[in-house]
């Protein structure tokens, strides 16, 4: 029921990644560190592994009675939301204000573009403001890039990005949070089959853990749903395709549940919510066919009784809730590792 | 004109709120100690004191030079208001910035409960983000009692929940600074009686007080209003109705305006704005029946020429915006109370 | 093509200004300190001087790796908007913010006022809190004088506002930056040509630019556009009006572009965007007109192929984006000298 996937020559492995990223990555600096965050696809493991570490270290500071250190103290970051998230938006202004950053939030929806000015004026803006570093979400893939390029151009590499959502394209502090999940239960990466189940075709949480996973070195990687969902490319990154919800869960350490975004229901993608669930909604029968420690994530927010049952989420195996906490963790590592290069 | 309340056994004092609050009052610990404040419902008189008390040595914080003080330094104080509104908003994030708290503001009649998530993955996401401390608002009664009995379910009792106003239910802080606004003007209860007018029947101000004064002993509450704006159970709490406002305003020593709300005016329940002013809009005229050093209340916003007058508003007896001032300390007392145990 | 300005007696320099405004100018107090900004019309010469000094030492702060002064520490500044406006609300937040104060917005479309209170029981709520310092943006000309004739009525002299624009009639923060870049630039402003051009009938800022230029005593001021846009008294001002752009942008050393609204596209006043353009937009070749080392600005946001062409607009006598950067260091001066007075 699993199709194998299309071995790439030379998609193996992170010696190639940190070769060629030194050369024409726009995440990485002259010296190959970090200075921007657009996207795991293309991160040596090295720096992923960075950031993890980093994390786990602003992880007990969040469990501190007073939860701040002054690492950004002084800094200005700017939330530059073109598209609403409250709950993004919420875990990157925690994660700054625990760093001591001065955070201003921009809900562009509602200020000058739409008087006309184009995003790069509002960038170039906002550095003549002395921004330190820019958060930004959009509903057009490769944005972020866009900016970065163009701070490029003007000379300004004191100044860095974080890409909190691309259109289909990358959600990359999510992939790094997932990672840091799926690092802290099973205490590594090669020996896994990770389970990635749902809506792959539209979601960037798929694109960014896939790309993470590879380069962690998982064994293997499951892409679980209907075909109609599927991308057309997903076997060429590596992945086995399973139309089948309990083959693609037979025997997995790791399921990832993702969301089934409301607008796909009841169009030509994707029957009833009802009969998505039957199919490929994870209930206590589903879930005992992976093995018995095996974890269960969600990004949120959760649609119960549409992609995960209620028992399932609020079950044993569930971490869906560390995955929050594990997420501000990594966004100060990620904010702080930016700043620091 | 005044009806007698029907007075229920055991109704009167704060000996049994004490005894039994130990045993099922979600807003104490296990010491009796405020962890939660929910509604003033169920507060024995020492914790309405311990309060007042703490909320007047903040009065003088806010008159310092630097108005702030380190107590919930590093605390995240989150602010979720599924309904709107801006003023009582403002006050708790003005109270939490004084304490040196981070605050984040989660406008969530924008955010992912919008998406289909229940309102409690939000509080659980938020926990899992180490919050400290929500101040909910919410048009549901009984949703913060909700969110506490949650935290208590899921083990967070270190997660303080203030009830910001909940549907018609309880306005708690509103409450406590209306007392703090009564105890500093007339250095005490026992000997006074209190006005209530206006729209009895919608407002958890009105429910708020009567709790408050009926615990810290005044000797009479007078609901006045028309029959169609009074709750059937009022005279249960032990309050006299007057339908008439001259003989409710007669010799009393506080008048409490509450606020007509414009959606409940041309309906059924009442004539018209015009109307409701010539039989219960407090004026020079009518307010002259009550004591000569009586005070003017209002919770805000007012309504001028619907419920009162601005000759009254503006004039001499009126605490109004005092109220506002001991708003603030009232509220950095509640916090910090809640933050100590 | 440009006619002469008709000399008004007495209306030529700051000695005058200074007399009066020590009188009867609600901006001064009664030692002739800035309490208040709301114009810049009538503001003596020595004033705007301390302005641009202290702009001129804060500009180096923001510069710092700690981009943070503590001169408003403790202190609640409240940006009060009765009109939306992003780009300078993000301005005075982060001017706030690097003094160190606490800022807390409010988007009063959305509060209060829509349930019908006043614009002062606003002001009287916020004041009530120990509000600092209102930035006041309304739509109506005059709404940041009525608030301060209101403070000064209840003897509130310690509160301070600053207008950051009311209607057609003044941003006097935008003029301040303005003559801060001039300043930067050119070294001083007795010597030079200063044309203003666009949409001078609508914009506070030519208004503002008018008042600041006139009191720091440059030698002609130019106002350039169709006659349809033109204020009926801009030559009473001692302003040369000029319909033709060629003639307007002869030999001038400074050239501020105006946005030119949307809206007022298309209506009466104007024709298309496109003759708009061909008539009066800023290119290379107009540009050419002026002196070789003449600097282009504009307030933004701009409209790029409307009023300005974006070759001149990226080009190196633009200097745009630097009135970005002077206009928070303009900003952070105002308010540390109001809260200082």
């Amino acid at each position: 029921m699993c199709s194998n996937p299309k071995r790439r020559g030379g998609c193996n492995g992170s010696g190639l990644n940190m070769l060629s990223s030194l050369h024409k990555n726009p995440q990485l600096n002259t010296n190959g560190e970090l200075t921007h965050l657009l996207s795991i696809h293309g991160l040596p493991v090295e720096i992923l592994t960075q950031i993890l570490d980093t994390a786990s270290s602003f992880l007990k500071v969040s469990d501190r009675d007073v939860k701040k250190v002054p690492l950004l103290r002084g800094k200005s970051v700017f939330n530059v939301f073109f598209e609403n998230s409250t709950r993004t938006r919420t875990t990157f202004e925690i994660a700054a204000k625990r760093l001591s950053a001065d955070v201003i939030n921009l809900d562009v929806t509602r200020s000058s573009t739409a008087k006309g000015e184009t995003l790069l004026d509002t960038v170039d803006n906002l550095v003549a403001m002395h921004a330190d570093m820019f958060v930004v979400r959009h509903a057009a893939s490769g944005a972020p890039y866009l900016i970065v390029d163009h701070l490029r151009r003007v000379g300004r590499t004191d100044v860095h990005v974080v890409n909190a959502g691309d259109g289909r394209h990358s959600h990359p502090t999510q992939g790094l949070l997932d990672m840091y999940t799926i690092r802290h239960y099973k205490k590594g990466f090669t020996n896994l089959t990770v389970a990635i189940v749902g809506d792959i075709l539209h979601s960037r949480v798929a694109r960014s853990d896939i790309h993470a996973l590879k380069t962690l070195g998982v064994a293997q990687i499951r892409a679980v749903g209907p075909q109609t969902l599927m991308p057309a490319d997903v076997e060429k990154m590596g992945v086995r395709v399973c139309n089948d919800l309990q083959e693609g869960l037979r025997d997995c350490d790791v399921v990832i549940m993702l969301r089934l975004q409301n607008e796909r229901m009841n169009g030509v993608l994707l029957p009833s919510a009802r009969e998505y669930f039957s199919s490929y909604g994870l209930t206590p029968e589903t879930l005992a066919l992976a093995k018995d420690d095996a974890i269960v994530m969600h990004p949120g927010p959760m649609n119960r009784g549409v992609e995960i049952d209620s028992e399932v989420a609020d079950g044993p195996q569930a971490v869906i809730l560390p995955q929050v906490t594990f997420g501000i963790a990594v966004r100060m590592a990620v904010m702080s590792i930016l700043a620091g290069n």
